[in-house]
């Protein structure tokens, strides 16, 4: 099993910073302490990265993208949701071919790595594989979906259903339950409430059920959706989806923006997932602050989500919780709502437990995802490093990351991908689907 | 006259982009265009850059900061307004002394250098020529005042205003009204309606009208404010100073989170400068959204602000121009109130203005502040330039910096300042502070 020590790091762990070295053993952190505390294996490590004057911290986990519309960015610009998505999305989406999905994602896990993001969760209108295998390339650990939708169409739910059906019959976890699932696994998706007929959310409720996956979805994103939702059957979108049996530990409710407390108690009650999604929220001026100060309380599994790079317009998770935070102290005029632990919680572990994966703080037996943070003018000086980490740190200050123990960028550079060259191709990319 | 070539750039000008050279001759920008274009001259030059594969955009503006504070970041966290400054920020500044506010001086004008800041106002509570000086050998361009508050005390009110006098007595402008400014300027400050006495108030008033230095201020910043201006005075914070004559186009109201349409008319009608400072107002929930499209609809001279980094916690304009923009988007429900062109101007040209300083452009003629963004991940693809610079960009793109025609930053090395020293000097008197 291949070792990797990382010494002389300050190292944030879920009881404080310790000043000391890591051992990596495969994709676990096996130890962590003074050097004489480690023992005989650090110096016989396979690998050594000297971290001193470095924060190492675990990697942020972004559990709502579309990696595919990376290649959008800037593209269809202030416009509220609804027609930011009939107008521009929707039809340069149509246009879009594998190739295009695989140049998008490929820039996507540049930018997610150079932001300190380890872990994610994506949907698009594709088939997973191109996104899949493109993260197994890049090193990056996360859940990819097609996202099915229908419309209430009857030959689109047909096709979904099929589709899903399909998906029961793989056996995609090695060992569902067990400690140990592949670094990028699929997950089921359906769009939206607005966007599918209940046919397809309790089939695809039922599928992510029977195969152990994870279970994504938007919702209540905007208020048009809720004076739609109310209008045509009756109940909150959130209430519909607890009364036709959605709602579950598997499932990843995104944005959930416009809440009603007693939609906040269900999604407590049924320890579902939430993935707020401030930035977007505010650029597409969809209107609501997701409570996720409330959800937490309630006992959902509050994380964090970029959203796509056409509605961000980063996939950067530094900007992602200082927003997360601020806004929690706008919305209900109060300083001290959320602590700075629970936000940087919100982004690591939580988000880790949303995509199903045991990462997401550094401790033994964790999986090892882990970010070195470079010092610089931003995050000295020191008097609480949490907020920090929380408010001041960035992507100026990523350095090195780390993925189920392998090291994916060292000294800026990233190892598995030629940076330069996915740039190239996604520029190109980019700027000929305007052509189609 | 020392002259510097950037060759090969991505050029912002007003007019959009130019692919191309910029030749600076002395502080000024005295041509942009083709190499053939720019003539003979330009083989000649002192300096080159090579700028292949970088956008050149304007320095941005910091339009209202607190540098002595820099080394107050993280100290004192999840604490409203009043009680955060009552409880925690003066007591500990009453502590601080002339090198720590020096240190923490140098420590602000590397973290700004690095996000692409070349120009800043400031106030504090001290004597400004250690900032002023610290300003001068970072080479950054800005104005400095110490800020009077007497909060009706008759003794310091006394003590305000002979340093007022003081002030009239100086040649502070080596030539005000012409073209040339100092590089650091002295300014007049006071510190707000609900912590100066009237008699303060109009007095700084008048000697920044026979000065010709610009007068900063604080105004409408929180909820409490206002209600406590309503109870002594009858009056809102900004009606006030319009009704003792403070208002006009010298004058910067730091905040204004919290105007009444009619006080929105005064401001504009006045042509003064406002400084928004977004990501402080929300990190000390103050709960207001400062209106600037409104503000600037009415002819104000809207320009932005980070506050000091213990409240933000950071120096980056970078965020607070997104920020600024996002807010407004949410603030009005409407993903089109400001066009990204406009939030643009406000953290550059309009800073520059409200600051008093013939820069914020790149243009012929233009004081030549300059900043050259690497291409990273998060720039890709080029759908959008404004937009990609306005929610895209960020620290980790800021590769050189140039103000006043002089190069501060060179392939991110900062050349005037030692700034692994700064980072260790600030660290130790940040700590050392609390033990007092």
């Amino acid at each position: 099993m291949a070792t990797l020590l990382i010494r002389n790091a300050s190292i944030l762990t879920p009881r404080g910073l310790v000043e000391g070295s890591m051992l990596i053993e495969g994709n676990r952190i096996a130890k962590i302490g003074s050097i004489a505390q480690i023992g005989k294996t650090s110096a016989k490590a396979d690998s050594i990265i000297d971290a001193k004057g470095k924060i190492a911290i675990p990697g942020l986990v972004n559990a709502h993208t579309h990696v595919s519309m990376t290649i959008l960015r800037g593209y269809g610009e202030d416009l509220p949701l609804d027609r930011w998505l009939k107008e521009k999305i929707w039809p340069i989406e149509a246009k879009q071919n594998l190739a295009d999905v695989e140049a998008s994602a490929y820039l996507s896990f540049c930018e997610m790595i150079r932001s300190g993001t380890t872990a994610f969760a994506d949907t698009s209108l594709f088939d997973p594989s191109v996104i899949m295998n493109a993260a197994k390339k890049a090193g990056m650990r996360g859940i990819v979906a097609q996202s099915f939708l229908d419309f209430g169409n009857e030959k689109k739910t047909k096709e979904a259903l099929a589709n899903l059906a399909s998906h029961e019959k793989k056996k995609f976890e090695k060992s569902v339950g067990s400690r140990e699932r592949d670094l990028v696994s699929l997950s089921i998706a359906v769009h939206a409430p607005y966007s599918c007929s209940s046919e397809l959310l309790i089939k695809a409720k039922e599928t992510a059920d029977k195969t152990g996956l994870k279970l994504q979805i938007h919702a209540s994103e905007t208020r048009k959706e809720i004076f739609d939702c109310l209008k045509e059957r009756g109940k909150y979108p959130i209430e519909y989806l607890e009364d036709i049996g959605f709602l579950g530990e598997n499932c990843i409710l995104a944005h959930a923006g416009w809440l009603t407390k007693r939609e906040i108690a269900s999604i407590g009650k049924r320890k579902a997932s939430v993935a707020s999604c401030p930035i977007s929220n505010l650029k597409l001026a969809t209107g609501g602050i997701s409570q996720i100060t409330e959800l937490d309380a309630a006992g959902a599994n509050v994380a964090l989500g970029t959203d796509s790079a056409a509605s961000n317009n980063c996939l950067d998770m530094f900007q992602t919780m200082k927003m997360a935070s601020l806004l929690q102290k706008h919305h209900y005029w109060k300083a001290d709502i959320l602590s700075t632990q629970k936000t940087f919680a919100f982004a690591t572990q939580n988000g880790a437990r949303a995509i199903g994966f045991d990462s997401g703080t550094i401790d033994i037996g964790k999986l090892a995802d882990i970010v070195l943070l470079e010092r610089g003018p931003n995050l000295v000086p020191a008097h609480d490093i949490l907020s920090n980490l929380l408010f001041s740190a960035g992507s100026q200050n990523v350095c090195d990351v780390i993925i189920n123990g392998n090291i994916i960028m060292q000294g800026r550079k990233i190892l598995n991908l030629d940076e330069a060259k996915i740039m190239d191709r996604a520029e190109k990319v980019a700027q000929d689907i305007k052509t189609r």
